[in-house]
């Protein structure tokens, strides 16, 4: 077999391309996510668009359908409560997909399929044991030991995001208070911003939350302000606490970072890297690297996904 | 192979075993393990009780010799700097004993001995994921993932009891402040103990240190004693949310607990578990059981280091 669809499902939008064995996106499409609530009428789209694909790019060896979804699971095939997603509940995306089209599925979460795309095709080529972190809206994790995605008694396992680091701190989606998510993901950095700002201009300050997203506080922290650097400074410094704390776990060569914030490079890379060496415990330390993918983040959940079906 | 040497090395003593394939610990010595400063002094004497125990019971078909030690290393067979044990720096112990009896030796660190005992005879019997926390004088921990230890990159996986949980927390022998091991060992447990007393009396208190043990802690509790048993809900709490946290990386089906505070029973375990169901993430609810361990604490280790021969 040398093809595999890869796809990968965000809350926006669905893309799906076409990869071959060296890990080339020959060809992608596009589908809505969020404009369907209807998900029998969402998978007859998906499947319209990978037969397009397939079809518009003439082969006929194809492995098999890969799919990086948030909550997927993989021993169930299902889509466990995602709650950016439309579909709720339990639905069983691998069934769905494979009533209409004839090829094997493996459904993932999307993180795990970037740890995927990064062992297969990025700079986790050699390594055995690692982790990726990606932060986006959330904060999400997959798990490598021994050369093999980690997914545990019940395929939940590496919901690193989710790990409570500050007890009863901002309060969660999950329900919970504290969790990572809330510190170094997108709008966890948007957060702490305007409470840096309320700490300095108190509650009179003019930014209001929606005024205001990650790349501009990047972009404000590039040209020197204080405020949007000691955000980064925070973020690293929880986000640095978490990893330290990961490494206790499963003793990874590296940990890959991937999404929006980790395009702040070195404003969130010095206090994050700081954080990890003051906090990682001694018996590891020169040991772990923090290292951003080597992906084109766009491509790396659908050639992870794809890779998943090799 | 019918039979197996355990050896299980402990900062006072060292327990040695003689094991068949069904766990039964058919005869055991000890030598002193603090007696020695000389590593080839004790590792003759460690051999020559080898010896022994095999000659007492007559058998020929040995398997190998399995030692759990503090910060003992499967990959290179080192302990490495070992805080409890007088062998400072690194020390190939794997090769010493290998030097002086012509059998295969495995390494490993006491909390992956007890784990994989768990493992082959006590209550993990059927699982492919677990944990087990061992509380004594550290918190050490084994994870087993998809039926095998996890080593990780260097050999130093599972080491929960070094998860910085109170940034800035009580100073721990690592060097850091605020590792679960400073709030759920038995000392950790004293440590409690003491702080509350000397919330409710001022620095008047009349118990010092070296006055109280967590044996006591149990017995004062047990009788009903408030800080005693206010000790026990601080430990719970603490540990509760290392574990719920923990969840969150493999996804275990159990966490079992062994070691000297777990015999104060309910009193550890109920706020344990309300702590931990309370800080669990909810895709992991139900789905997760905490265990004491199933096995004879002092034959756990021996059986668990034999069984890695195996």
């Amino acid at each position: 077999m040398k093809y595999a669809i890869g796809i990968d499902i965000g809350g926006t939008n669905t893309d799906i391309g076409i990869v071959d064995r060296e890990g080339n996106c020959m060809g992608t499409d596009r589908i809505s996510t969020s404009a369907h609530d209807e998900i029998t009428l969402y998978a007859d789209l998906l499947v319209e668009s990978v037969r397009r694909l397939i079809l518009t790019h003439g082969v006929d060896d194809i492995s098999g359908i890969g799919v990086g979804v948030p909550n997927g699971n993989f021993y169930t095939g299902c889509i466990d409560n995602a709650v950016n997603l439309n579909f709720k509940g339990k639905v069983n995306l691998r069934e769905l997909i494979q009533d209409r089209i004839d090829l094997p599925v493996v459904i993932t979460n999307d993180a795990n399929a970037a740890a995927y795309g990064e062992m297969i095709y990025g700079g986790a080529k050699e390594m055995k044991h690692f982790i990726m972190i990606t932060l986006g809206t959330g904060v999400g994790s997959g798990i490598v030991v021994d050369g093999k995605l980690l997914y545990g008694h019940d395929g939940y396992a590496g919901e690193l995001g989710h790990t409570i680091m500050i007890p009863g701190g901002r309060p969660c989606n999950c329900g919970r208070n504290g969790c990572l998510e809330q510190y170094a993901s997108a709008g966890g950095i948007k957060k702490s911003y305007i409470t840096l700002m309320k700490e300095k201009w108190g509650e009179h300050h003019r930014i209001a939350e929606e005024d205001v997203n990650s790349v501009d506080i990047v972009e404000m922290a590039e040209k020197g302000d204080p405020i949007a650097l000691r955000t980064f400074e925070m973020t690293g410094e929880v986000l640095g606490l978490a990893l330290a704390n990961a490494v206790t776990y499963t003793s990874p060569k590296a940990i890959f970072l991937m999404g929006g914030p980790v395009k702040a490079g070195k404003i969130l890379l010095d206090p994050l890297c700081r954080s990890f060496d003051k906090n990682l415990l001694f018996i590891y330390r020169d040991k772990v690297k923090i290292i951003p993918s080597h992906l084109n983040e766009n491509e790396a959940a659908i050639l992870g996904a794809a890779a998943l079906t090799w």
